[in-house]
């Protein structure tokens, strides 16, 4: 009998994240604004200094630091006003000893000022005169030319995500259009000859497709670019047909199937055909979401990956399995939960992780987490939870009571 | 002397919480696909049960559980196979005692039959008799007729963002259109006389146009639409008739203002002007983010934000305020965290609350916090940051090794 490779979450975790850098990446140009979340393709160097000129982060009066230097509300230092500067004009004068100008916040120092001061320590005495009752030092209130993004510095890597702020500071640079990672180009296949279309009426013993919908919900908030959906009875021909078409286009093949012994060794069969890899994860050693398989084709570099057909066990194990780790190549390895303490106590699955679904209830002395308890065949459970946590399948299990981490399904 | 109506940041989300929930709702039909993320318009009732028959959860055999009571691996119940169930076929018989009916996974419970037994705890003798060597109990491995969901009670509430699970669940229902709430409309616009747009190349004491560049993209991934961006000169009347123009067809109008103080004054100054209600917040005691400025006009449902001028400031802003309060809004009260080590002393603001971007990074004890030190005008604080943290307004600072909460910037 042959022996089949259950893996524990972070071995297919490793797995899966191995074969997504191997698909080859496809680069497309987009004007900054589309740019948001996507991956940069290039490194790119800052074309010039920002800010391009010297600025003051405060209104008040540019000075030379020296000339203030022990002025005080009883004795303060007399300076001539030079200059006012205008926002967005140059300064024209440079500054000597005894001058000073006027700088509003966000305005240009002028030549020869190395401070500022601001203009509640300073007061006009006459239409170019200033009396400066603090003392300021070098640099004081002031941004120097370059010091945000320096020219010819890389300011962002190849394969950053363009976060708001990375896509505004590309503004600021004029960088107008990026070079970008296309996302992965997804295909998803549901398979059961029980399926019928969501605008049908099921007869008896039928029911309606609905694992693709939150596949594709799913796969679209992890970056992902879904270009097909189908269902297929279970033919093992018709769907090898379906799935070696969608390995010509696609980066990514997710089979939803239902999760009988038979199907799951028609999946099973079916991805050691179409790829030259053949299976490598068959079982995930977690509860639920057991029927799990990954492959990878290296002539077509497509990962394949066999989903659970329970409703919420497959969402589960996309959430776990795929989404966390597309968020790792995302540069974003840490996941963020809130703590809480479990209602009930669970026990844990012998070998296996538990993913337990959980609705949260805010109390006086902080979060309780309500386990959901019921079948990984229905979609309420996962419509209840506001999120889940993870027993380890070493873990003994969890009393109630007891402080769990729970990570949140997004709103 | 005009008091100035300072906030700390929850007063501030209180008042824009209240101002949101009365900004009138528009409604949408959108084909269930397309509604991921979006609010239901209105509550949805299950048509029909999910599923609409018994249902097995394993591969095995239906039978009646009396008929199993003491079967043993020594003395087997023997049963007659009256019938082979095909997966999206109806059950055609009516079990009888001594009977039993082979049901794969998912498929459908003939009448009669009120247990299933797993087809490894069942011996098929000949091709119509099965031994049972262990015995079942009512309802074991049945999923009943609307267990998941029952017709008529109400699945989703009005209001429900849908995720990836409740359009699954809608899909299963067969509801393959769904009215949703239109997003927020936004208009953005910054002001500045150094301002040129992106594609121009700024002349001293000019520089590019960006933080409507970081808005757009944090609104749109606040789940809000944003229907124009624009910038202007600090000309008063000028700035006031865009304004104005966006009250007509918008929910929020953000102004990014500069941070000085006549600039400062502007804003409220036009706030006031454009809006019946007023502005009621004038300074956020949040340090970055001081000169924030929130209004309402009741007659044209506006909500009106100045944010700071400086780059990180207003794009912390929106983040802690806006998207914070569009997250309760969407029935997401919780933010989640991980935990990290400060690796510096960070002293606080008297009487202000501090937001702290931070890097983290992996030791093996944990993770640390890197404050990120430096301008709210530098974008590159906010490119260098994972996340950040937050010290209370009466919080006296935070020792280097304390723990904090840090809060991610989603990639």
């Amino acid at each position: 009998m042959e022996l089949l490779q259950v893996d524990l979450m972070d071995e297919a975790q490793k797995k899966l994240y191995g074969f997504i850098r191997q698909i080859p990446v496809r680069t497309k140009k987009v004007s900054l604004r589309e740019g948001a979340y996507t991956r940069l393709a290039a490194d790119i160097p800052a074309p010039e200094d920002v800010p391009l000129f010297n600025r003051s982060t405060v209104d008040g009066y540019a000075v030379i630091a020296a000339d203030t230097y022990g002025a005080s509300e009883s004795i303060p230092t007399f300076l001539k006003v030079a200059e006012e500067v205008s926002m967005g004009k140059a300064a024209a004068v440079k500054l000597k000893s005894g001058q000073c100008a006027y700088v509003p916040t966000g305005g240009m120092i002028p030549e020869g000022a190395d401070a500022m001061v601001m203009v509640e320590y300073c007061e006009l005495l006459d239409a170019d005169t200033v009396a400066v009752c603090q003392p300021s030092a070098v640099g004081k209130d002031i941004v120097c030319r370059g010091d945000d993004m320096k020219a010819g510095s890389v300011v962002l890597k190849a394969g950053t995500v363009l976060r708001p702020q990375e896509i505004a500071a590309l503004a600021a640079l004029g960088v107008g259009t990026v070079e970008v990672e296309e996302p992965f180009r997804t295909a998803i296949i549901s398979t059961g000859d029980e399926l019928v279309p969501v605008d049908h009426k099921p007869e008896a013993g039928q029911i309606r497709e609905s694992n693709s919908y939150s596949i594709k919900a799913q796969a679209e908030r992890a970056g992902m670019e879904v270009v097909s959906t189908a269902f297929y009875p279970d033919q093992e021909d018709e769907l090898e047909t379906g799935i070696r078409q969608a390995m010509e286009t696609c980066d990514f093949v997710f089979l939803s199937g239902g999760s009988s012994q038979g199907k799951k060794d028609m999946t099973a069969r079916l991805f050691d055909r179409v790829t030259d890899g053949g299976v490598c994860t068959h079982g995930l050693a977690l509860k639920p979401g057991k029927p799990t398989i990954l492959a990878w084709d290296e002539t077509s570099h497509t990962v394949l990956v066999g989903l659970p057909g329970h409703p919420s066990a497959a969402s589960i194990v996309f959430e776990l399995l795929v989404a966390r780790t597309l968020r790792i190549h995302r540069g974003q390895p840490y996941q963020p939960y809130v703590e809480a303490k479990t209602m009930y106590n669970i026990a844990s699955a012998p070998g296996r992780g538990t993913c337990m679904p959980v609705i949260l209830h805010p109390k006086e002395s902080g979060l309780e987490a309500e386990p959901v308890l019921g079948r990984s065949g229905n979609w309420s459970i996962l419509v209840k939870a506001d999120g889940y946590f993870l027993l380890d399948h070493n873990q003994e299990g969890i009393k109630a009571g007891e402080t769990v981490k729970v990570y949140l399904f997004e709103r």
